[in-house]
């Protein structure tokens, strides 16, 4: 089968760099299928456009970071008249043969090259993408969301999700203690390792010992990790800190360090071992078009499992005491990191409050401070 | 302390592409230690110092990709007059502190910069450098060290190490059918997956099929392994298809694809699960400044374990048969990948030659095509 015979220009492939650092993993069919075979997320994605026929049958509709194409074939099944598929990995390739044998090729058209750098010949109704990444935020994809919305979605058009919102839990964990111990262990085995230095060579690395804590306290300490929370671990509710309209966020907005203020509530006390972050994206179409039915995309903790996203954990030690009456104050900081800037630097300042001694004892906010790598 | 005077510039970083991809591990504290910990390792170029430190007394000593500075610490402690050592990543800064604190800045000049991009400002009796990678050639740092060789090496002047040598040995190997196994394990759940696409969202996906096997086929049996092997698995002795002597070898003869034909004795006869490819470098210094004691570092099978490049194991599935008569005659192409310079292609050509049943079947050669990731 031949191509559609549309203008539509193919775009360049990502930066080398930005490759290496990022795009390199799409590629792969493995990756794809874990992310495919979440389906919680592509089930919820299956919904969204399923249940909202009226608002595809006959659209126009732009597949932002396609991969296997399934986004896209969803919407030409659910009636678009056309849909682009835009996607900057060698796995274009992989989409197009997909989309050729289930015979939506007179729909779908594929594109290889970044959003940034390819044009299509005309204006859409929806703009559909899967950008989320770990902590909502990792990997920067929203930006090219942003951008093909700004290039290409019609006045009034939907963005599918349209919404997304950003959580922090306290939560009991048993790995929180776990890291620590493993900390202290690198740190026994740096001692060893001095030693043997000193005797084999007659080099003393001790002068070394500092950095090499630090980077072992960043790296066991200060790293967050991917868990799947059980429910159970919640020691309170999670508190959204952050909302975003898609439909009028700017990408400035987006990419400025982000700071809000909230307060976690603690409603069966202390100690918090840790806080859990998680995000969930609604599919409510713009104010002009909206969803038939609203779908939500949740990464809460779930007892019968998480999505392929878990949650990111982020450990505090030692923990923070309080009592059920508490909560905390917190501040959170989201911003992109200048080594790479599709990862993350999490800074959280927490302040208990209340009446119990533990609120009375905390004068000043404990400053938390973390990577998403 | 402040640097000493010289008219030493710093140069570039790395590209950051290459940086992304190469560079970046070896930034860190945690990786300079396992390094250093291996002790085969830093104890090889321990003694081929301070055995021969009539040949450093002196000296100027050029390191390339110093690291941690210990090979330049060792130098200077041989009685070198001044040595340069040159490192591209952060860790330059961890350098100059072991540096400072064991009192050698006097001797001793870091310089943070690719060796490509560098200057010193006088010629070198001596480059020393670790840059092996995976089944020696592995990050292609080679290279940098034959730079370094054409730039700053007096006439004369000797390489540490000077000489190194590649093996290929026939092995018996448990891990060869478990690798079938798990390929053939992910191809049952990429069955599993497509009945779920297409019962969950009417998505046929059997048109990728070859593609993932393709994948997960280079990925479980055509990706090269770690191992450590231990010298019970041999069939037969290694066989050395390729020596290199760094005082002659040319980069350009160093870039250009590798293909040595060689004869594989499996005095034990097969079948033959697998072939085991390691290194070893020698330490003898240039023909004018021989060493007065050679010293060579092996990475060779070792029953009390690896060192920390252990050994590059290739699987063959299905297992080659043969009788401890016969012998293989082999041909190995070695080459640098397109996606990336500082990884490898390694093909290998084998047919069973003899006088068994075995080598009578054996028409054509066996043909096994592998990354080195």
């Amino acid at each position: 089968m031949t191509e559609p015979s549309s203008v539509a220009k193919t775009g360049s492939a990502p930066d080398p760099t930005d490759f290496a650092n990022y795009f390199c993993t799409y590629g792969f069919l493995y990756h794809q299928k874990d992310m495919l075979e979440d389906h919680k997320r592509t089930g919820a994605y299956y919904q969204a456009v399923m249940s909202n026929k009226r608002q595809f049958a006959g659209k126009v509709v732009l597949d932002v970071g396609t991969g296997s194409g399934i986004l896209a074939i969803f919407a030409a099944k659910a009636g678009a008249r056309k849909v682009y598929a835009v996607e900057a990995t060698g796995i274009a390739a992989s989409a197009r043969k997909l989309i050729e044998h289930n015979k939506l090729s007179y729909v779908i058209e594929v594109i290889q090259g970044t959003i940034e750098s390819i044009d299509i010949p005309e204006k859409v109704d929806i703009i559909i993408s899967e950008w989320m990444g770990y902590f909502l935020l990792r990997e920067s994809m929203l930006d090219s969301v942003l951008v093909a919305r700004d290039k290409f979605l019609k006045p009034g058009g939907a963005l599918y999700p349209s919404h997304a919102s950003m959580y922090l839990a306290p939560i009991q964990s048993p790995n929180s203690q776990q890291r620590m111990s493993e900390f202290h262990g690198s740190m026994e085995g740096w001692a060893d390792f001095l030693q043997d230095m000193k005797n084999f060579y007659q080099v003393d690395l001790d002068v070394l010992s500092d950095s090499y804590r630090q980077e072992q306290r960043e790296y066991y300490l200060s790293t967050s990790q991917w868990t799947d929370t059980h429910p159970q671990q919640l020691l309170g509710p999670a508190s959204c800190f952050k909302r975003y309209d898609l439909h009028t966020l700017t990408l400035e907005e987006l990419k400025e360090p982000m700071k809000e203020d909230f307060i976690m509530h603690v409603t069966d006390g202390g100690p918090v071992d840790a806080f859990c972050g998680f995000f969930d994206v609604e599919f409510k179409g713009s104010s002009e078009n909206p969803a038939d039915v609203e779908v939500k995309l949740t990464t809460a903790p779930d007892p019968t499992g998480a999505t392929h996203w878990g949650q990111q954990t982020f450990y505090i030690s030692p923990p923070i005491d309080c009592a059920p009456s508490d909560h905390l104050k917190c501040a959170i900081g989201v911003s992109r990191r200048q080594d790479n800037h599709r990862l993350l630097r999490v800074k959280v300042a927490a302040k208990v409050e209340g009446n119990s001694m533990f609120a009375a004892q905390s004068q000043s906010p404990r400053m938390l401070e973390y990577n998403i790598d």
